[in-house]
């Protein structure tokens, strides 16, 4: 399909998931051979980012089929039900498991074989997959086009925030989709990646990916922001989103927020780069964004060490909201939106 | 001298200093004996913060003195040099070993034994912190006088970055002595402290001092910097000083600035707290201030576990420069400045 790294490999009738609780310190597959281990792999969190569970979830819908004599509707249904309950509340999972749903009933109603079906939902898991990555490459491309246009054709200096990767959306991905592709292309001199706390995102998972393009990068901690920023070494920062309001206010892992306002400062532009299912236009502001909570241990410790005093409380927001004021350009799949415009984002995502 | 924790402590004709590496989880005395474990204590950062390095590194020199037999200026020069080079950015350091350098340089003029210098180096080093304890506690004052005029009389907000409390300072401290003194009058509601990493001394160390004190405090990762400050729950930020330039330029530890930034962004109120021997008037602003560059380790590995892919590199900067103009006011032990007003700090120093 294509040569972009794959956390999620389907070959010879098999599934084999990166493991990602390892990285970025060993890369293990593990097997997946029939519904329970797939929905096993999602609980666990051997597979993780909405994109990725999504496409797991159809190659063990195929691999339960391949495994049934015989399926009638409501089989179908249980088995869907019984994926879904793997992570109750990843919205992506549901989606993805209630359209394989579909298929099964149709291809039921006009009776063909579980063997079939089962192609069927293999052919779907494929063009999923090579869905997003045509998705994602577009994107890339009206990105490289901007930045060609604005930093110009010497090579860049990108910088990102969290992981946005092959490892979170199973394609080439959003914002590190953009880097991987202008790597491609032979324009990327450098890209620095912040460790993005509590989770280091950056540092365990966007300085796995990169390390396996071989595209040169460096960690930085955020609070350096300001001393990178200031040292006219970034021409530009690319970060994801999780949710886009109607004026372009951006939802994104916690510290985007912060990014952004260093970057404003000192004058680098900054990038948003989401698919549209990211933008919800019910919403008019990102001031209708809630904000979830996240519990406290997550910053108090790390890997079982304490890292502050027993009785230290904190307070974890997942994520923060970056005004579209501070947003350069919103880039997804129909094209390059200017925030600062009022209505432009209504407008694109209408065409 | 006070009822503040003592992380140096001068005994028996030894030196002995809280390793801070060790810190919240336990605590630990290391024993110093000469000048070699002295600046290596201080290379390693088993103690740290401006003010504890240069009294560390008195009784450092006090040390040296004690083992030698014969001194001369061409060779206490050299032990001073020596000393220096354990920290080339942080001015506290070759401020008060260059004012080691001139009192042994007046007694071996005057004929003193070896013996008798080593003494007074020692009365020096206690005079300093004793001298500490006096200059910070009047600039808690100086200012809780300036929140009360412009936060109010009601309970105090406050929020802080790195450490500057009785770990750094030996005395109340700098900016955490504010917080401190404030809460020994009645006057703190909550006290944020970032996490600073790459080292965490917000977590581990200023979390440790507030706990002490039983001030309430919350803990939160740097990128959380923007979410906090637009929820309006901040009175104002406190940070202490490596080097404060004649302009009002401040070098402080990596993440200053871009706290610096953010509050700018949301009109938070931020004060540098530091005592004259932080200032360096000799250079005219912040451009003239070398960044310590640490080892990428200290981002990539923590106690051991390594975060990033094995061929990770960082950049990892100490320090990073805070621009006067994002300065609402430098208070010293002589008042308050504004480093708005061109030539206000030169006149202050010069009081």
């Amino acid at each position: 399909m294509t040569d972009t790294y794959r956390p999620i490999i389907w070959k010879d009738e098999k599934l084999f998931l990166l493991d990602q609780r390892l990285l970025p310190q060993s890369e293990v597959f593990v097997e997946i051979n029939n519904l329970k281990s797939c929905a096993d792999a999602i609980t666990q969190m051997i597979v993780r980012g909405a994109p990725c569970i999504g496409f797991s979830a159809i190659f063990g819908m195929a691999l339960w089929m391949k495994s049934q004599a015989k399926v009638t509707v409501e089989s179908c249904r249980s088995a869907c039900d019984e994926m879904i309950s793997a992570r109750p509340t990843a919205v992506n999972l549901s989606f993805e498991v209630n359209r394989c749903f579909e298929l099964m009933k149709s291809e039921i109603v006009e009776g063909n074989s579980t063997n079939h079906i089962y192609q069927k939902l293999v052919s779907f898991g494929e063009a999923q997959i090579q869905a997003s990555q045509e998705k994602n490459t577009s994107m890339a491309q009206i990105a490289c086009e901007e930045l060609t246009s604005r930093v110009g054709n010497k090579k860049w200096r990108l910088m990102t925030h969290c992981n946005t990767g092959f490892l979170a959306c199973g394609s080439i991905g959003t914002a590190l989709g953009v880097i991987s592709h202008a790597h491609k292309l032979g324009k990327i001199e450098h890209v620095i990646a912040d460790e993005t706390r509590p989770y280091l995102q950056g540092s365990r998972l966007t300085a796995f990916e990169l390390s396996k393009e071989n595209i040169p990068f460096s960690i930085v901690v955020e609070g350096a922001a300001s001393y990178i920023l200031s040292q006219n070494k970034v021409d530009a920062i690319f970060v994801g989103a999780d949710r886009i309001a109607a004026n372009g206010d951006t939802a994104n892992k916690v510290g985007t927020a912060t990014l952004a306002i260093v970057a404003k400062y000192y004058n680098i532009p900054f990038y948003v780069v989401a698919p549209l299912s990211s933008f919800d236009v019910s919403i008019p502001n990102g001031k209708h964004i809630e904000i979830e909570m996240r519990p406290m241990e997550e910053i108090t410790e790390l890997k079982g060490i304490k890292l502050a005093p027993a009785n230290a409380n904190s307070i974890n927001p997942s994520f923060d909201v970056t005004d579209h004021q501070l947003i350069t350009g919103i880039i997804c799949e129909k094209g390059f939106i200017n925030p600062k415009n009022a209505g432009e984002l209504i407008k694109v995502v209408n065409l």
